[in-house]
């Protein structure tokens, strides 16, 4: 009896956290980090503010989870782009639209993750967000190179390039937006593949002597 | 008399905000914006933590300032470098190099510009010194285009990708060193210029249907 009650419990405070998860995920996507409160946060999911409480001891805490699962998510979709075979280009063109599409449809999220001001303990999650997309396209990079598919480079030096182009120019601002407000998703995505394409691909500084 | 009280008034406050601000350019050098305290910018400064008060009622304010000061510099020299007649392939190289060899001239203080988690009020000035960077890349990259120089592209976009690259690549941050360390600074240049030359001019994923 005491363990059925206790497997009942734990199912259902699964299920409240999942609830206040998806709520948080909803209110961030509208109004970024800074828009989150303990108040509307407990409305969305549907529970009293002194029951969000015994989740999560502060907006900070349910922000550094919610920051976890939705970058781990976008981790996780441009990597499985890119498991696929194929050469180091074709791979690095799918995992760039594939951060693309996501980034684009996900509408505030994705401008809350890459670049809203944070709270300092949401800049430290917000660091290794940023480090493992480094990682990420420096494995790509670095196999291509090997393989002779791309020309030899400062292969960390241009998958940080890579990180902080896309999260520049993918994901507009909503504070200041860019001149280019009017490109279209499906043209920004085209735009980020081929300026990257040609960033590690390109031999115009060997040509015309800057190297 | 009182003319001549006022004059000399003048210039001794001149002269010790322009103390204050040296002093703060320094801190911010070695501890980035976090380690500014009035206290050690007055103990830097020679002056009583008052007679700091006086110059900048807060923290904010002076690093606002100093924020602005230091981001003029670097746009400043960086337009300078560009100015000089040339293709616009040489005056962009020109021009990142320029950034290039400021930045990691400067120590900390173009990671804190560039990076380091700010106070509201600061993000805010970040933000106008991004979108100033834009529209210098975006002025030569439309120029070149125009001239021919350049194939045609996004050029908004471009320019995004350009600061946030430049941005990401150049200066390490300090907590979170790169992979590439190990880059010295003259490479670490040469590989900038490399990539956004690359970036610019590549017609990559038109040749491959990228695009």
């Amino acid at each position: 009896m005491a363990y059925r009650a206790t497997a009942r419990t734990e199912a259902r405070r699964a299920e409240v956290r999942e609830r206040i998860l998806r709520s948080a995920r909803a209110l961030v996507g509208e109004r970024g980090f800074a828009g989150v409160s303990m108040l509307a946060l407990a409305r969305g999911a549907g529970i009293a503010t002194g029951t969000l409480y015994r989740y999560f001891p502060s907006k900070t805490d349910l922000c550094v989870e919610l920051f976890r699962l939705a970058t781990r998510r976008e981790v996780e979709a441009v990597r499985a782009a890119m498991a696929a075979p194929g050469v180091a280009t074709a791979k690095l063109a799918r995992g760039v639209e594939m951060y693309g599409e996501r980034a684009l449809r996900s509408g505030r999220l994705a401008y809350a993750l890459i670049a809203e001001p944070l709270a300092p303990e949401l800049e430290t999650e917000r660091l290794r967000y940023r480090a493992t997309w480094r990682e990420i396209w420096a494995a790509v990079i670095a196999a291509g190179v090997d393989a002779g598919e791309l020309p030899p480079q400062p292969v960390a030096f241009t998958a940080a390039a890579i990180v902080g182009a896309l999260a520049e120019a993918v994901v507009p601002s909503p504070e200041v937006p860019h001149s280019d407000v009017t490109l279209s998703s499906r043209a920004r995505i085209e735009a980020s593949v081929n300026f990257i394409l040609n960033a590690v691909n390109g031999n115009y500084g060997v040509e015309h002597g800057q190297s």
